[in-house]
């Protein structure tokens, strides 16, 4: 897995001319560095390519997550996207001000805070999910196939 | 690579009793989304154990660069680590505050702010190394030796 063979087939993900010659020391053997680097990257493209339907991340997380799940609680969906309960209630009330999403008080079963989208949520959604997918095409493209396919085995799941 | 025989041998992350039963729709092929969460794990660690210096992520990172590059300009560290200028005065400013380094004129070779570490900054930098190390080791018994080893192939140089 390791081979010289297999580090050769793996295209530099920047050219070694366009790095300064700084020593990274440790940074090399840590892979949070590198993470985060990747992560600050993903971002930016992400914010860039949804800024049309003016989407952060974490709310087009929270937009897909209500739309797959409707009639989702709060603590279910804090949970599932491992966002601290104080921010997701700001974050939901960013989207119910744009009406994208609502909070319905669920009487039959007791759940409080029930989630849906709105019909407006619903378009957003669909533009958004457009976007979203041209951004992982452009990740793919900036790791190269092989890379993009071992991180994702490797953080599916996660 | 892709076979089910090799995917058996990967350790699930989270066992799936302890996940939420919510479906997560295009998430689930995104990239962008596991890189976040497994990025948010990193930080939420590395602040933890490196508490008792006072040291975030990114402090660390210009702590370790500049050890490794004596001398460095302020605008090669803000190429090196990918940080905006704004915020790498911001950073160092901090750590000057706090005796860790300082910016020196070259007046020989004309860099300014020629950036070190001032000998309390050396002295920092050597514990907060060996918790860094703690944690590095904390991240690939959380993603498995397999996985670990994917992910930093992977996103290494990037």
């Amino acid at each position: 897995m390791r081979s010289g063979k297999r580090a050769a087939k793996l295209t530099a993900v920047h050219p070694a001319e366009s790095r300064p010659a700084v020593d990274l020391d440790d940074l090399n053997n840590r892979l949070g560095y590198f993470v985060r680097r990747v992560q600050v990257w993903v971002f930016q493209d992400f914010i860039r390519r949804l800024s049309g339907v003016d989407l952060s991340p974490a709310q087009f997380s929270v937009l897909v997550v209500i739309g797959a799940n409707a009639g989702l609680s709060q603590s279910a969906l804090a949970a599932t996207l491992g966002i601290e309960r104080a921010r997701l209630v700001r974050l939901l009330h960013g989207l119910e001000q744009r009406a994208l999403t609502q909070r319905l008080d669920d009487a039959d079963d007791g759940r409080r805070h029930a989630l849906h989208l709105t019909r407006d949520g619903r378009k957003l959604l669909t533009r958004a999910k457009a976007l979203a997918a041209e951004h992982e095409a452009a990740l793919k493209e900036k790791l190269g196939p092989e890379r993009y396919r071992m991180m994702f085995e490797a953080a599916r799941g996660f």
